[in-house]
């Protein structure tokens, strides 16, 4: 089970406040720049390329700003795709973009297609090494005597976020400022309560549409009675038009598992006009969901009907969709192994949920159980109290110069 | 001859400004916290001892401040030793002492007796690691109640005061400010030029006597012939009373790099008041070497027994000495072997002389002969932009609450 929720991080972080919607296909060219596979050490002395854009139509040069995304878990072209805030203030500032490709995303791999097959490969994947990448890139940017005097602003989203707001903690010298969006940064060990993130994604349900959230509650318990009897199994995997049928009750938490990521991707992409980032969907899509899940009073089959009407909104708005595939919640270029890592080592997040303050199954935050499940699939141990002992958690009184922003529905925001 | 230079960089460092000599034998208790070998990866997963020295008798608990030296390259007894300051300070601040021992020094190995007997066991010795190994101890020494409220500040000298100025750049939410003493974090690429630590230490010798720098400047051309013929090299080597007797020409240049290491060695230790720290001297040990080369022009062999009697106060203040030994400068538990590596990946300290504004052989900076030499000794490249890239050069305005502190007659006063 833990593995699932594993994969599903990845598109957790994906919550993109930043993400307007570029209107037309933006320009920018793409570059690769020599890094160090390995800042921290000297005996991996190879390098890799890690590709980053730049537009340059507006930047007021010599010494106009430089707006630096700040990568996360993905290619670099989705972020700056859907990062619609920097390219409208472009003109503005006369700024020049530049979105930096996060290593082990996209086409960064250190290690080409060997970078995920081997623990010593995945060595170098740790936001430290990405914050370096960045300081050395920027420090190479800074080179052109045009933009020796530039103002460099670091700002990203989600992950991105958070790389961005310790871009300025860790190297004030090189960015004279951030803009962290939606960025968690206390979402480690004990900064907040776990079951904090589920009760605002619960919230976004509730102000959706009455009736709503508690339908949501009620379908664990009828999908837990439908799991019971091979008639049951076989009647969700046809409901619900898998694309891989259940065979058995050992299926279930990671069917439920997937029912709550798309829970949760709903409300991360809860924006008010149509949008494209983790899946097509119409303007406020929960309150589409909502109008499926009115009535919680219904008997298994029903329910579960309304719930599979539910979900086809965020899955199937196209209409094009043939079959639901358990196995991903988003298309695109998003990375969910490479998070999934990431969240195996130094992103310790703890998530739990009650059942009661809000819809999702009660589940304890299990820290043993998700150790055991990373060394299977890593082969490495997490160490949760790095972050907070690295960056400081909610200790951060000497940073300055760091924006703060998250929306009221994005479920990121418990913390921050 | 880089090599040579190398090897004495470790020593350079030792400046030691704190190091007013501790009145008696200070007393500590010993103790050893388990640190990851790697901070920044998660591969090599293993740990290792650091030592480290509590000294709480003049603890006011609850909550009095924590004075945390940050070891630097030797043994921290050693610095404990002779950084009286704190211990001269401990009862009026009710201030816990601890001494943290350096990662790779002392007995803080992190692979026992392989430590530095390959480049992959060598990997893991950088400041960032010893950073992180200090904060990752903090946290542990705050777990204490009585502790809880206890500000930290960072102190040290030297190395170890770079490092506690990093310590408050990069961890503020650690240490809430620094006393970094003789601290050259400007030692990097051209932040300064490459001949004033030269000019600096001429000038020592330039104030402690009249002819003095300038009988030095005359020694190098007096040595050169001698080197040329067999028997000047006999002669020098009963003269100087070597240990091992040089053989050829081919032993001149490091001859001569001891003698320029010496001069260094005791701008750094002209002290006041008779010390121990790298050798046991008088007090203002220069002006004692100054009494015995107050006559420039000398010829050859003359000029150079007096100089035998110069350094012989560096090497035999105590009277002890039965033969000098070129392959040392210092005694003690000083590491120049950790500080070669560290010099050839990380501290990579461009130095030159001119032999007009200072009193050495001229000498210009090659950074390819010195990478080649690192790449002979180590199996390592130095990479000479990365201290500036990471720890912001002269650019460290965000930071706050560091005191840089450093004696007038330190030639390292030029780095700050």
């Amino acid at each position: 089970m833990a593995s699932l929720w594993l994969a599903g991080w990845g598109v957790l972080l994906l919550s993109c406040i930043l993400g307007f919607v570029v209107p037309s296909a933006p320009t920018y060219q793409t570059y690769y720049f020599d890094q160090k596979i390995d800042h921290f050490g000297f005996y991996e002395d190879s390098t890799f390329k890690q590709r980053y854009l730049v537009s340059d139509t507006h930047w007021r040069k010599p010494g106009g700003p430089i707006l630096f995304y700040t990568g996360n878990e993905g290619d670099i072209a989705l972020f700056s795709n859907n990062t619609g805030f920097m390219w409208d203030i472009a003109e503005e500032f006369g700024a020049m973009l530049v979105f930096a490709e996060h290593r082990y995303y996209g086409e960064s791999l250190p290690f080409g297609n060997l970078s995920y097959s081997d623990p010593k490969y995945l060595n170098y994947l740790t936001s430290e090494q990405a914050l370096a990448d960045f300081a050395l890139l920027i420090r190479f940017l800074k080179e052109r005597s045009e933009a020796r005097d530039s103002a460099v602003i670091a700002i990203g989203g989600s992950y991105g976020g958070m790389l961005a707001a310790w871009m300025r903690m860790k190297y004030p010298h090189v960015v004279v400022g951030a803009l962290a969006a939606s960025a968690p940064i206390w979402q480690f060990e004990e900064l907040v309560p776990c079951n904090l993130y589920y009760q605002i994604v619960t919230n976004d349900f509730k102000k959706s549409g009455p009736g709503c959230a508690e339908s949501i509650n009620k379908t664990w318990s009828a999908l837990n009675r439908m799991f019971k009897s091979d008639e049951g199994i076989r009647w969700l995997s046809g409901t619900f038009r898998l694309c891989a049928p259940l065979k058995s009750q050992d299926d279930a938490a990671g069917f439920k598992n997937w029912l709550s990521e798309t829970w949760v991707n709903l409300a991360m992409v809860d924006y008010p006009y149509p949008a494209d980032f983790l899946m097509p969907l119409p303007a406020w899509p929960i309150k589409e969901v909502c109008k499926y899940l009115r009535n919680p009073n219904l008997d298994d089959k029903q329910l579960l009907q309304n719930l599979f009407q539910a979900i086809n909104v965020y899955y199937n708005y196209t209409g094009n969709t043939q079959c639901l595939n358990t196995s991903q919640t988003a298309v695109g270029s998003l990375d969910d192994l490479g998070w999934s890592y990431q969240a195996c080592t130094e992103m310790v997040m703890p998530f739990c949920s009650d059942g009661i303050t809000d819809m999702f199954e009660p589940q304890t935050w299990n820290f043993e159980a998700f150790s055991d499940d990373c060394y299977k699939q890593w082969g490495i141990r997490p160490r949760p109290k790095w972050i907070t002992s690295v960056y400081g958690g909610k200790n951060i009184n000497a940073a300055s110069n760091i924006i703060f922003s998250n929306g009221g529905l994005d479920p990121w925001s418990v913390w921050r």
